[in-house]
């Protein structure tokens, strides 16, 4: 990877697409491809593509297209998934339990060690292999194992506490599906999949589209049921 | 709410966020608050936040700031969260049992109603009381029931044609989960949860900030083991 080279964080988000989208080409045994038949593929402009792989190096050939392979490769190599990336989990809840038993992140190199839980009917268990340990033990545990990502699928109420605890332990990054913002120094990266905020942007889009004119009121009553108070006492 | 007015779409994607922390600042029995005090808290501009929330009528009064209850229900209003949605789950597999077992979703008034799967050891079963139906149903129930959002959490091999056939039975919301990009009309609201990606961006950052210069190859071997091929036959 160019050091030198800063590369913009809306191209860094489009990567993984981009990956994706090779990936695919390579097992349909596809070896050269235009700018123009991946923007066709891919809904963004062939010019954007262009630009987006020039920060690479510019591995396209004027009448050629690119190499499939290679930069599949460029790009993997670029993103640092030719290397293994140790993870823990932090909450044996439902999506905790759904990460680990998710076979594919194994396969691309991303291995989950550990799981630490505060609750007695899970510590002791394993999750397709994978230890349940007290949460307790999360401190001597990542003093003492080499730990790239934390995966934070607690409540809310304890996830602020839990990431301060990790980035003091020396943990660098947090992939966050409790549903709270983290405060943690700068030098830890984070990437939040706040899932109940996904779904809200979702239902907005549909009420402005389908429902802006009903009025909402009347919407709910039809239903017949009232909407319960929530207690934010989980993850998501 | 207003529907001559159209938000903007990085608006919208942070009104989930202000729902959220007005909820809490409810939950702790604050009644008002200033932008700058949000500000703060939220980690965006005060100015900012005066511009986000004047879109909705500027509730905000000077030396007085905003009424916390007020901005909290009119937000829900703008959401839509003040009625019910059904919701069907395509996929039954980790993550799909997983959203089907998150009780705070139904609080809130997403309600999953259905389960449809293809595997013969989850037909018949139920989550949480909530059936798995064989995916020949779908058509069925779909054209039968009001579905509001259809979850797919289905490998993604058959989600690019599940959610066709959903759109033309007239779904209008998708939430996918499957790591491939939906092609649906226009009229058909899609939001992506690529679980995959989102951790392939994190792991990038911990590269460029914390590995960069170190030789990636002899990185993964020092941690010993091959990374195996990928088969791309999950959700995620």
């Amino acid at each position: 990877m160019d050091s030198e080279k800063k590369i913009s964080p809306a191209v860094i988000n489009r990567l993984p697409r981009y990956y994706r989208y090779l990936g695919d080409l390579l097992e349909s045994d596809i070896t050269r491809i235009s700018s123009k038949e991946l923007s066709a593929k891919m809904n963004i402009t062939a010019s954007q593509i262009r630009q987006d792989l020039n920060n690479f190096g510019g591995f396209g050939q004027q009448g050629y297209g690119y190499n499939v392979e290679y930069l599949y490769n460029e790009i993997k190599k670029i993103l640092g998934l030719d290397r293994l990336y140790n993870m823990i989990v932090i909450g044996g809840g439902n999506i905790g339990q759904a990460l680990v038993n998710y076979t594919n992140f194994e396969k691309r190199g991303f291995v989950i060690k550990a799981v630490f839980d505060i609750n007695p009917r899970l510590i002791g268990m394993t999750i397709r292999g994978v230890e349940v340990y007290d949460i307790d033990q999360m401190e001597e545990y990542v003093k003492n194992n080499p730990v790239d990502v934390a995966i934070l699928t607690l409540p809310r109420s304890q996830a602020v506490k839990v990431a301060n605890d990790l980035a003091k332990w020396g943990v660098k990054g947090m992939w966050n599906f409790s549903h709270v913002d983290l405060q943690v120094p700068d030098d830890v990266l984070v990437e939040n999949v706040h899932l109940t905020d996904s779904l809200m942007t979702l239902l907005y889009k549909i009420n402005e589209m389908y429902y802006s004119g009903e009025d909402m009121h009347e919407h709910q009553l039809k239903d017949g049921l009232p909407v319960k108070p929530v207690q934010e006492n989980e993850e998501l």
